[in-house]
Parts: structure tokens; sequence; C-alpha cells
């Protein structure tokens, strides 16, 4: 049978603790050449509103760790607003108030659909995994205090992932949305029991603060090199929100991946603010993706972390990787068959008797 | 609701005909630049038996004409094994006696799944009809008689399509397989309503030929310079059936497209004999894949196909593209709609109300 998960059971099956500590095993294989991944791409037309575009992203990717081969696919109508002065990426709830993107994940073992799930949960999983995987390699042992820069989706999972991997006690949260950021705040100081006190300016999150989380939806810098302080681990979950002097600020930079720019395929016509920027995925002012150290050498320990309590170091979760679907997937696949969870569709639906 | 198909379904619903029309209007559209795809990719780890290996392939592509975005995949078990002296490309059935290979639609006004389906009926179908679509401009207009090389899964849909596109008369059928040939014979002269007769060598299904058909599944050479005559159209489905020097005999050459090379992602330790190509899918001897005319380019008239029936002329199905799967996808659906086939899936289980 062929599991057909929701978004509950993910955030019910697997814990950020768990995501972590796949990551960690795949991340070691991956390092030793034994796990694979395929580059993502974002194929772009014209989309169904004004200044809107239809984009189907996909990635896909093998553990071997976890006898898992997995593609994850997102089929969006995206816009690019301005907001409080910064332009944002935004998706819009074109299906029917809904949003599409699903992980389908094989076995290597005889090549059947194992599960297929909606991204959602295990993308914010996920990218808080590997944020904190990078920031307990990276981060002050005795980092307490956190500024947060966000107050999305992707902010919870960073603050998810840094109390996995820190004793946090302080998280102070900046967004530009008022209302946003009190609500962020309430939210999560009541499911992680640590203290989240929403502030008024991004210089009140930062000051003082351990560990620098950026999660925003922005395509513009949010964190400058005039807040940097000794010590700091700063981390980004987006490619520009940290300015490239505040990175070269850093005693230690470590990337995500170094082959770090999406496929984009745009149709005529089509003007894609992300596309635009070309071969400047592979430099960040003057930071070269193609030379900087990579996260999974990092957990491998074939590339140092943090060696000194007043080092800046800095992660940079530069693009996502099919891989982590795998990993994550796979881990989450073992989970949900030992808890009888989801729902059981006939694999034969999704396989065939010929040979194409 | 989404709709799930079968491959019975594909095959009651959607015509070769059909789908060389289908085809046609979206190829005209990827000339102009309105419709994209991504690169086809191949991953690979070690297999679960001695000399295998396992492969997760995808591709994708939006066709606008057609109203969607498609992903394809397939999760296989390969094995090279050598097979009358030629090395041959094998799945194994390994997921309970079945294949595995997907095909999900997206519509790039909504973002919804519109409908999954395996990719085995679809697959012969788009292939046919792009090496029918290439017969249609590029064979004689009063081609009769047809030589075919291979009696496997594709060879049907070699035949089915240029049957669609000219009044084939006979179709002599020669591979290494005695039985096999003689079922293909047998099967295809009843469906087709044309004389298909097996013979005993690769010569005399070529010789005297107006059309020769290559379909098989080998990495070697089949069909070689010293069997070409004036006013043939040679046909391929595999970049190395035709040896180059026939190729280069060709007073007309066209390609399938000309960013040809899969990307191949190999885990470390594994040999794949067509990653192992590396650079070599941009050159076949002499001939070079980078910038020959693109059959989109002769469908939409830019570029010429036949213009004298002495001449040689010659189509190279070098690699498959996920924009084919989105046109015929697209066409596929069409009639799916319209005639109320399928089993309809809530689509709220492959959509989310997050926003990742």
């Amino acid at each position: 049978m062929t599991l057909l998960l929701s978004n509950e059971d993910v955030d019910r099956l697997l814990s950020m603790r768990e995501c972590i500590d796949a990551l960690a095993i795949a991340y070691r294989d991956l390092a030793s050449g034994r796990g694979t991944d395929r580059r993502r791409s974002d194929s772009f037309v014209a989309g169904p509103v004004e200044g809107s575009l239809y984009s189907l992203k996909s990635m896909d990717g093998i553990a071997p760790a976890f006898g898992v081969g997995a593609v994850r696919i997102d089929s969006d109508v995206v816009t690019w607003p301005t907001r409080a002065g910064n332009a944002r990426r935004e998706k819009l709830a074109a299906a029917g108030g809904r949003f599409v993107g699903l992980v389908l994940l094989f076995s290597i073992a005889t090549g059947e659909p194992l599960a297929i799930f909606p991204d959602g949960y295990l993308q914010r999983l996920r990218v808080g995994a590997t944020n904190g995987l990078a920031a307990d390699r990276l981060a002050r042992r005795d980092a307490r205090i956190v500024g947060l820069l966000g107050s999305g989706w992707q902010a919870g999972g960073q603050v998810m992932a840094l109390c996995s991997v820190r004793r946090v006690e302080r998280i102070r949260c900046y967004s530009t949305s008022r209302e946003h950021r009190e609500a962020f705040a309430a939210e999560w100081s009541e499911r992680l029991g640590v203290a989240v006190e929403p502030v008024a300016s991004p210089e009140a999150a930062v000051r003082g603060a351990d560990v620098v989380l950026c999660a925003t939806n922005t395509i513009d810098h949010v964190f400058f090199e005039r807040w940097v302080e000794p010590g700091m681990h700063l981390s980004s979950i987006k490619r520009p929100e940290i300015e490239p002097a505040a990175i070269e600020r850093a005693d230690v930079i470590v990337i995500h991946a170094r082959d770090a720019s999406p496929i984009h395929v745009v149709a005529a016509g089509v003007d894609v603010p992300e596309a635009r920027e070309g071969k400047g995925w592979k430099l960040l002012g003057e930071i070269d993706f193609t030379t900087l150290p990579q996260l999974h050498d990092v957990v491998a320990g074939t590339v140092p972390g943090r060696t000194r309590d007043d080092q800046v170091t800095c992660f940079l979760n530069n693009i996502g990787r099919g891989y982590q679907f795998a990993a994550a997937g796979g881990a989450l696949y073992r989970k949900a068959k030992a808890a009888g969870a989801g729902r059981e569709l006939p694999t034969e639906w999704f396989t065939q008797d010929v040979h194409p």
C-alpha cells in the first residue's frame, strides 16, 4: 500500500529533533558521496492574473541511509508585491483557497511509491532542521539569547530547531507587521515554553543576541554589518537576507550547497525577479558561493565549525536540496509505518505492468 | 477532483493521431518560447541486487496551449545485460512484478493537481508521436515501405505513428529474437491493418525501405552507413542506434532537442554506462548535437524539412522532454474530462492550507 499522509500526520509523527538527527545521518552519507540529489529547477510561464506567474518547481534526491528516493513538487501562482518597503515573493492560494506542494517517496529496493504527502510541514521541518544542525556546529555552546527577524511560517521552524540544539532562554522577535510579531510571540511562547518577546525594531531583536535567525520572505537585505557582535552566530534561510558586508565579518562561513543556483526555465516575455539574478547566485558581493565550506562537510567533521567563543559564525541556507526530502521523508515514513498512520492507497494505482 | 487514470484509460482516450496533433500545436509554442521545460535528470545509487542500480528519473515542462504543467517521474531498478552481443538497458519489475513511472498534471491557472497516471502508454504515445511528427515533415510524401529494427514496446508506438502520417503498405520487422519479431508481426498486422512481416536480418528489413525506424533498447549501433539509400528517411529513438557515418550521409538532419544531455547525478562508487559518456552526449562522431536544427523549429516552419525526393533525411529523437508530457498529458486530460473517465480522488489529498 502507498501511504497518503497529511500535514497533521507529519506534525504529529516527526519531531524537529528527529528531523535534525535524520539530516545528521544523511549528511554524513552525502559527505562521503553515498547520497545524491539533483539541483532544484524553477520553471515559469505567464500566470492567470496581472503580475502573476505560474511556477512549477521540482527537486529530487536519494538517501540510501533511509532507503528512499524523494521528489518534491511545488505548483504555484506567484506574485512579487512590495510590503513595508521590502520586495517579497508571495504565493496565491489559487487552488480553491489552498496551496499545492507534494512530496513523493519511492523505495530504492523496489522502486515502489511508498508515500505521498503535502510538503508544507516537512518543508518547515527540513529548513528548520538544516539551520538547527548548522547552529549546533557553529553557535556557541552557551548560546541563550536569540534575535529573530521574521514571524511567518519559517520563523516557527527556526525557533523550534534552535531550541532543539541549545538551551534558549529568550527570543526577541521583530517583523514589519506588529500584529504578526505579537501573534507569533504569543503562539510560540506557549509552544516552546520559552519567552518570545515581540520588539519594535530589528536592532532591538538582534542587539546582544547570541544567535540571529533571519527567517523572512524578503528578497532584500534585513540584517546589516553594523549589527554584528563578537561571538554571534548568524543564520539565514534566504540568500539575500544578510548583507554581504555582514557575512564577510564572519570568521567561519558555511553554506548549504555549492552548486547553488536553481535551474531557471523561463518562458518568453516573462520577467522573474529571482531568475534575473542569473550568475548572481554564485556571488553575493565578494562572497563566492562556489568555494565556501558546505554544511555536510561540517557535519561529517571534515571541515571545522566554531573553534573559539569570540568568533562570528554564519550559516547561509542558500538553497534547498531534494536530498533533505529523501532523508527527512524517509525518517517520517518509518515513523508513519510504525504508528500505522495515514490513509492506505492501493500501490497498483501508481504502478504499471508495462516497461516503458 | 483529481483524476486518477490508468494505462487502459490513456490507451482508450488518446489516439496516436491526437497525440501528434497535440505535439504539433505545442511545438509551435515551444518554437516561439511560450512553452518551457526542464532538462531530464537521472540519479543513481547502488541497487538491491548485484549489478543493479536504483534510478530516479524526472523531467518537467509547462505547455500553456493546454493549460498544464507536468512532472514525469520514473523510479526503477535497472540492469545492463548483454543480449545477442548488444548491451541493453533493462528495468526489473521489482515493484511486486510491476514498474513505476508516473505523470502528474497541474493546472497553470490554479496550481491544482488535475490528474495522476502511469507513464507507460503516454510514454509510448509521445515517443511515437515525436518521431511521427518528424516523419511527417521529413519522409517522402509517397513513402510506403517501412524497415523496422526492434520489436519491443517502443516499436509498436513507432509503427502506429508512421501509419498515422503516411499510407504505409508494408512493414518489415527485424529484431534479435525470432520469437519476439514473429509475435510483433502477428499483433501489429492485426492492429494496424497493414502487412507486418518478420525478417531474419536487419538488411532484409531496411533494403529498399522508404522509412527506417530504429526502436530498440540497445546502447550500441544497429543501423549502418552501408545500408543508406537515396530518398530514405532514417528515424531513431535512442542516440546510439544509427552509426555516425550513416547520419552524416543525410542531407537533412533534425534532432529533438539541443540541450540534450540528461543531468546525471551518480553516487560514489556507482558505475552507470550512459553517464560514463559525459560530454559524449554533445557529440556522436563528428555530429554536434549543440548546433543541429530542432524538431520544433521544423514544425514551426522556421527551418525547412525535406525539399527533394532523393534527399536522405534523418531524425534523431536524442532525448525525451518533459514538455511532451505537458502537451500530450493536457490533450489526454481534456478527453478524460469530456468522457467522464478515471477515478476521482479528492484534490484536498494533494493540496494544503499552509504556505510553505
